[in-house]
């Protein structure tokens, strides 16, 4: 029986897509191979990509202007890469700290360039927002990264700052095609496909062409997006495996009805679950502000921890997993991409209500 | 029906474990989750992760001096990442050049230290090694690189030469666990699994202790040896499902009877496809000198180049892919990698013989 997987990443993939992966895997399309099986170079997997490539320009609706890479790794790698390809030596790059992941990003940038704090809620525990009145920005930043949903701390960016003279760079790791974004005020966005999109150990960069342009700082070839984009995302040998999971839950997407409707779906889980939360009378508590309160990671402590791990046994008992918290804050943590349905919340709502009066 | 593949990488697989990567998709070990769906962090992936670093201890007799670290992406990235570990500001790193990929090694090296070219047999058309008379060392290297098997030119180096002052880096992309190696002459190797071990998007980088010990340049944290070996290869999301696809491979040349085995295998196999071109009367030619031909990459072109395109046809109709030569060379390639069987090649050499016959 399939559990219900609450993971923050590697996470749970749509059913239609595991079966589809799994029917095809000793024959994809008639070659008589696996796609995993089959040269980057040769026309089936070349074609593949193409359809991949326009599959996640709609679904997104990422403009022309901007270049879709597929490159192997994750979100950490682009965080390391980014400096080295928009600053030039000397250049400072801002940042927004809203929670752990940005302070990673600011840790492999900072080996790199010079890095401003544009603003921290570091002090309120990443319990809300920096307030906007506060935030400083370096005159002539290389660029203004932002995070655009903390994992861990359950904190979401629902509307991007509006750019500076600096191009603005979004960390979408665990938002990316969970509602519409406007790409065409990013400079360059970047998500691990394992939240939203498909398994770990491919991600995508989306790039507007005028910072592939940008001459960076001196690297590898293999560092540099301009050569990965002129390509076509095969600068050497992909991740292929990946790339065509992540392109079956892209189609999965587009069948459902897209960004539009993910949104929707995302809006009436997320509620529901905040809800149970909020009305449990402190059994359950979140403490994130109401207007940046996460859709896609809902963190949240029991009264008593010592129900921990009773919480954690029960549950799984019940066929749901990876509801554990991160070690930084403990208690329990809900992920809610793209692949979990509502029915799959209210069987965790339940749960949780029934928890409360077994142990309340 | 399941074709011969004879792809240069991503390759063909053991049919054993894409049964049962199949059987496992939607519910692996009773999580009731895909391997691909569960954390990182989780119990079960983090026995899985222990289970395949003791496996592949086991099969490459690493010795406990040498790390292993499983890291995303391909070779390239450990191509810029080696000299950005391993030599200090201002050092240099000498690289023996026998094709084509010791060529992209050190593009990716030039961008970040000096590099000496040892020697190179380009002039020779890289038919035979560099004569090692006229090698030349520079003093106080850094490392002294080496590529292992050169997958376009199909030229092998069977002997790693003998450790100079400088610890030896050998590229085992395409002979990985083709054949047993002595990994302590060995100060880092590293290896793509999309050849020999798997399906690409993981590398292998076996490094000693003494040279993850090594200050290496100013970098980001996620380009640090150390730091992914100090978290056993989690130092951010690796490719889960990549890993344990290694895992199973891994597992099933154990069960073959190891790498002493396959050398066997490979042995019978590359002198049943160099015996079939060597006798074609020239119909087919290999002009690799017989010292370095590779046993797992055999180039060869046809005596008329107006047939390659009803070779590639009619091999294709027989249930034969990726013979198509790289571009660089033209003509045909056959690559033999651990998951081919003596079967399979002497199909290909019957398939040879009968359309010499019918073409001749």
């Amino acid at each position: 029986m399939r559990s219900l997987n609450f993971s923050a990443g590697p996470a749970q993939l749509p059913l239609p897509v595991l079966e589809q992966l799994r029917d095809e895997l000793l024959d994809w399309r008639g070659t008589g191979a696996s796609v995993a099986e089959l040269s980057h170079r040769g026309k089936p997997f070349m074609a593949l990509a193409e359809e991949i490539e326009a599959d996640a320009r709609r679904l997104l609706a990422v403009p022309d202007s901007h270049a879709i890479l597929f490159l192997s790794g994750g979100a950490t790698t682009q965080q390391a890469l980014i400096p080295m390809n928009l600053c030039a030596a000397g250049e400072t790059a801002d940042y927004l700290v809203t929670g752990h992941w940005s302070k990673v990003a600011i840790k492999q940038a900072s080996a790199v360039c010079a890095v401003h704090t544009v603003a921290s809620a570091e002090d309120d525990g990443f319990l809300r927002l920096p307030e906007k009145s506060q935030w400083t920005h370096t005159k002539g930043a290389a660029y203004f990264h932002v995070t655009g949903n903390e994992t861990i701390h359950g904190v979401e960016l629902f509307n991007l700052p509006e750019a500076t003279q600096a191009p603005l760079v979004v960390d979408l790791s665990s938002n990316i095609a969970s509602r519409p974004t406007d790409f065409s005020k990013i400079g360059l966005a970047y998500a691990g496909a394992q939240k939203n999109l498909g398994p770990s150990g491919i991600t995508l960069t989306i790039v507007s062409r005028e910072l592939l342009a940008r001459e960076g700082m001196q690297r590898p070839d293999i560092f540099k997006f301009a050569s990965h984009a002129a390509q076509g995302s095969m600068l050497n040998t992909p991740p292929t495996l990946n790339w065509y999971i992540l392109g079956l839950c892209i189609r999965w997407m587009l069948g459902e009805g897209g960004t539009a409707a993910f949104e929707a779906r995302n809006l009436a889980k997320s509620s529901l679950l905040y809800a149970t939360i909020d009305q449990s009378a402190g059994f359950y508590t979140n403490s994130v502000a109401a207007d940046c309160r996460s859709r896609m990671n809902i963190p949240f402590v029991l009264h008593d921890a010592a129900l921990d791990a009773v919480f954690l046994e029960e549950s799984e008992r019940a066929g749901m997993i990876g509801l554990k918290g991160h070690k930084a804050l403990g208690g329990m943590r809900a992920s809610l991409y793209n692949a979990i349905a509502l029915k799959d919340i209210e069987a965790l709502c339940a749960f949780m209500r029934d928890f409360q009066m077994r142990h309340g």
